[in-house]
């Protein structure tokens, strides 16, 4: 069956009716949509409206929190360090980029920290939220295990991703987001539904042996093998040691057992004028992606990218064509109706 | 034949007077030879004392500056811009370290961008110096040009190195320092010194095919490619673009020809008791080392690793046993010291 594509406001304003069928105040559900919506309009739909379902499940269970209590618990002119009461990630991160982009502006760089987060959602989107104000942007976020350390037949560390953006001029972003998996978890799952196998450094049966078959696969195989897991396991010290919520260490020695879904959060702003001329860093952004597309490419490779670069493209298509949406991501966008009684989007 | 032992301290002192022969206050050459011998201790080898015969040769070329004027150009409380003037990298990177150290001690996070910097060295060294005054140390550094995009046949980005260290309590630091190429570019004269072949993901040679033959390999290939890739080219962006010297751009298009040994680099302090009990964190680190090195192993291996670990284990044989030398390594010093007329370390 073919997907059907959907026009992206529809489909924002109808997720957004969703979240606030699920308790959250409007801003927040508008947010929580924007962000899902935003995904699915890069092409990046594991992070997009098919997550609706998961994320219902996740507040009926007391573990999403549509109306979080989120507190600012220590400020300095550079830095915020904030308690998110499991807010939803975009809720929360948003509001803690907000913050960093304003101490960033003052002084040249802000810091936040974000502790009891959940599902982030993409991370490049906060990211991008700096590079739209003249600012390089990072953003890390930590779960609980689900990638084996080279020699380990256990999952020690999370795939974790890290995303930086910076601002370009007739090129609007250098955006990178990155798992420090091989493969991220999503692909797997898509491979299962498809019944396809996977190549075999994605990850490893229950063994510890490198299988090919989705199906067998439990632990992600971190990103060029040590670099990947070093990275990983010093996000973790960044994020979920630096709030005093250890998510590895909890889970694999069971103490202080985490609440599902829990993730700690790290983001960052550099104020780009603060140290050079923000126009001409952006005509040097512009003039590193043109070097690097003349370069002399291997035989068959028609075009080399640069970061964000392919899920730009995609998003110039679904703004203008619509986002297309497989059956299974249209069933639970029914069910979502049905459960909150919302009229679907034109077309589904 | 065999490696020559020598004691660490003999050999620091004499690098010293190496780096005083070639122009350098005592007290910066005091603190290069440190560095270098630094990374000898822990097995570095490649970031070690065969540099010298290198150093002076870019000394004596104008390349690299051993009496600098090291200029701050800019400064708020929580960021710092330094312009180098071609010092020699460890010379203006501890002096920058210290700088955003001081201020993450009072706003919680210091950074410091680096313009016109010389080899900057173990890049471990400078995340250690925050690490050891309980605080997270990042430090990256941007080149010109040596490792090629996924679907280049040339080089469009450098194999730029992260490093990151947090301390722990009774396991001193977690420290990694890693290449975004597979291999460093260290390793390939490795293999031709010894005659060996190399694995064909690390290098690609004229034409852009992956090469077994370190003779014929042109450019580094990205660890987990497009990823690797993508890391070293964000890293540019925020240091060589953010201090208005981008390296890849001026030799990829020719424009205003770039020095040759330049570099530009960021440092970050970030002050953990800003943000959670310092005692606890370090605990913190303590209990994820223990339950990393706990997991259920894969048949056939022994230990799992933490970043920085492997390195800290040779680090207490050669503190004690002295720093083996190959023959080669030996003969830079031999010549050195004939240049300078100074004596050699006892055993050589």
């Amino acid at each position: 069956m073919e997907d059907v594509r959907i026009e992206w406001k529809a489909l924002q304003e109808f997720t957004a009716k969703v979240f606030e069928g699920l308790g959250m105040p409007p801003q927040d559900a508008a947010k929580e949509a924007e962000v899902l919506v935003w995904a699915n309009l890069r092409g990046v739909d594991s992070h997009g409206v098919q997550r609706i379902e998961e994320y219902a499940k996740r507040v009926d269970a007391g573990i999403m929190n549509p109306q979080p209590h989120i507190q600012v618990l220590k400020e300095t002119p550079a830095t915020i360090l904030i308690e998110a009461d499991r807010a939803f990630g975009p809720v929360v991160t948003t509001f803690a980029m907000e913050k960093v982009i304003d101490k960033a502006r003052k002084v040249g760089i802000g810091w936040g920290l974000i502790r009891n987060t959940t599902h982030q959602g993409a991370m490049a989107y906060y990211t991008q939220m700096a590079a739209a104000r003249g600012m390089a942007g990072i953003a890390v976020v930590c779960s609980p295990p689900n990638m084996a350390p080279p020699g380990a037949r256990a999952a020690g560390v999370h795939n974790s991703p890290i995303a930086i953006a910076v601002p370009g001029k007739n090129y609007k972003f250098l955006s990178l987001d990155m798992a420090t998996s091989v493969a991220a978890g999503g692909k797997l799952h898509v491979a299962i539904d498809k019944g396809t196998s996977i190549p075999p450094d994605w990850a490893l049966d229950k063994d510890g042996r490198p299988t090919t078959d989705p199906k067998k696969a439990v632990f992600l195989q971190p990103a060029a093998g040590y670099k990947g897991y070093g990275l990983a396991l010093m996000f973790e010290c960044l994020s979920s040691l630096m709030v005093g919520n250890p998510l590895i260490t909890s889970t694999l020695l069971n103490q202080n057992p985490v609440a599902p879904g829990t993730q700690n959060s790290f983001v960052g702003a550099i104020h780009i004028g603060n140290f050079t001329d923000i126009e001409q860093y952006k005509e040097n952004v512009d003039r590193l992606v043109t070097a690097l597309k003349g370069l002399p490419k291997i035989e068959g490779v028609s075009e080399i990218f640069v970061p964000g670069e392919p899920e730009e493209r995609v998003y110039e298509d679904r703004i203008k064509n619509g986002i297309p949406l497989p059956i299974g991501t249209v069933e639970k966008l029914r069910k979502a109706a049905e459960r909150f009684k919302l009229k679907l989007p034109p077309g589904l």
